[in-house]
C-alpha cells in the first residue's frame, strides 16, 4: 500500500509520500512515489501516485518519454487543468492496454490514483486528485488537501489542525505527524518519506527532502507528539461507570 | 458503515458500538449493534456486529429463537469458545441461505463480522472476532482489543495508550476518544454509542450505557481532547524547510 498527502494552502503547496510498495507481505520494496516536472521560473508540477505499481510506472514513463515528442506534455500544457487532463488520459491509456483483453487479468486491480499539483506562470497554484477512471477533482479553499492510499489513520489530525490559512511550516509538522500515526498502525506504509514544499508564486527550482528514520526533526516530532498525547490523555477527566 | 471496539483487559471487558446504518448516504438509520445474553451470576455474553444488516439481524434472531429450543444456545454452551463456534455456525447458515442461489445476489456482500466476548463461570473472560466466513480468532494479552467496521481512523489512539493492564476507566476514555476521531472523519459512523463494561469475575447483571451527543462526560472529553491536541501540536518545534 502507500500513503500520500498533498495540500494547497494560501501560502503554497505541500506534497508528501511514503516509499513502501508491497505485493503481499513477503514482497516489500522501496519505490519513490513523487515525480517532479519543472522549468524553473515558468512551472513546477509534482505528481504523487498510489495503486498498481506497473500502472503508475508506465504512466510516468509515458509522461517522461513524451516530453521529447510533439504534442501536449507536462512541460508545455498551458494550465494545471490541462496537466490533470493529460495525466487522466495517460492513465486510461495504460489501464486499457494492460487490463484490456480481460482474459489474463485474473481479478488484478490495475487502477491507480494520482495527486497532481503545481503552478504554471499566469495561474495560481492548483491541486487535483486524478481517479483510476481518469476523471479528477480540484482542491478548494474549503477542502484544501487530498490523500491517496492508506489515508484513514492519518486523517483525524489533518482534519483537526489544517485549513487554507495554515502555514507551510504547520502543514509540514501536521503531515509528518499524520505519517507517523499511519506508519505505527499499518505495516504497508513505511519510511523514508519524500517531502516537497512550494511557496506560492516562487516558481523556484524544486528542493525535495527525504525524511528517514534518522531524521532528527522527525524524531523530535514523533517523540513530542507521542508524549504530548499521552499527557493530554492522562489529564482528561475520568468517569466512574460503575456508580 | 459501523464502528465497534471490544477489549479484554486484566480488569475486565469493554464493548462499544456506534448505531448508524446506511445503505448509500440517502438511507441512514439507527440500529443498535450490541446484543447481550446473560444469566446473572453464571454468564454474560455480549455481541457486537458490523456488516450486512439483513445478515446480522437474522443471526441475532436465530440465536434468540434457539434459546427456547433444545440443542446448544448462548445460555447453555459450556464455554466462550463454544459460544464463538455457535455464532460462526449460525453466521454461515444465514449467509448460505441468503447468498446461496447466487442468481439473485447481484454482487451484494452478505458478509458480517462479529465480536463476541464475555465470561461463563469457571472460565476467565474471553473475547473473539468471528469473521464473515464463520471462523474466529481470540484476543490475547499481546493483542487485547479488536475492532470491526470503520476501524482505521480510531486505531492510532488505541495503539498508543491501551495494553492488557489498562484500567476499565482508561479503556473507556480511550474508546470514547477513538469514536470521536472516527465520527469526525467519517459520516457513516454516528451517535449514539452503546457502551458496556464488565469487571472480571463479577458475573453481575449487564448495565449498558447509551452515550449521545448531550452526554456531559463525552462532551468534556471531546473538547478536552481537541484542545489538548491543538496545544501539543502548537508546542511542537517548527523546522525551517527553506533554509
Amino acid at each position: 500500500m502507500t500513503y500520500c498527502v498533498a495540500m494547497r494552502l494560501r501560502a503554497g503547496l505541500l506534497f508528501a509520500s511514503d516509499s513502501r510498495t508491497n505485493a503481499g507481505v513477503d514482497h516489500i520494496a522501496t519505490f519513490r512515489k513523487m515525480s517532479i516536472f519543472e522549468t524553473p521560473g515558468e512551472r513546477l508540477i509534482t505528481l504523487l501516485n498510489a495503486g498498481n505499481l506497473a500502472t503508475t510506472q508506465s504512466v510516468l514513463s509515458l509522461l517522461r518519454q513524451r516530453l521529447h515528442q510533439d504534442g501536449p506534455h507536462l512541460l508545455n500544457v498551458p494550465s494545471m487543468y490541462q496537466a490533470a487532463e493529460l495525466l487522466g488520459r495517460t492513465l486510461r491509456e495504460v489501464v486499457e492496454r494492460d487490463a484490456g483483453s480481460g482474459t489474463l487479468s485474473q481479478g488484478v486491480d490495475f487502477g491507480a490514483n494520482f495527486l497532481v499539483g503545481g503552478q504554471i506562470r499566469g495561474e495560481p497554484p492548483r491541486l487535483f486528485h486524478v481517479y483510476p477512471q481518469g476523471n479528477f477533482i480540484e482542491a478548494t479553499e474549503d477542502t484544501p488537501y487530498f490523500q491517496i492510499g492508506e489515508s484513514k489513520y492519518g486523517k483525524p489530525i489533518i482534519d483537526r489542525v489544517i485549513d487554507f490559512d495554515s502555514s507551510l511550516t504547520e502543514a509540514t509538522k501536521c503531515t509528518l505527524i499524520s505519517f507517523d500515526s499511519t506508519i505505527r498502525s499499518n505495516l504497508s506504509v513505511g519510511l523514508p518519506l519524500d517531502l516537497l514544499l512550494y511557496r506560492t508564486d516562487s516558481l523556484a527550482p524544486a528542493q525535495p527532502h527525504r525524511v528517514d528514520g534518522d531524521d532528527p526533526y522527525f524524531n523530535r516530532l514523533r517523540r513530542g507528539w507521542g508524549e504530548g498525547l499521552r499527557r493530554v490523555f492522562a489529564r482528561l477527566p475520568d468517569e466512574d461507570w460503575f456508580r
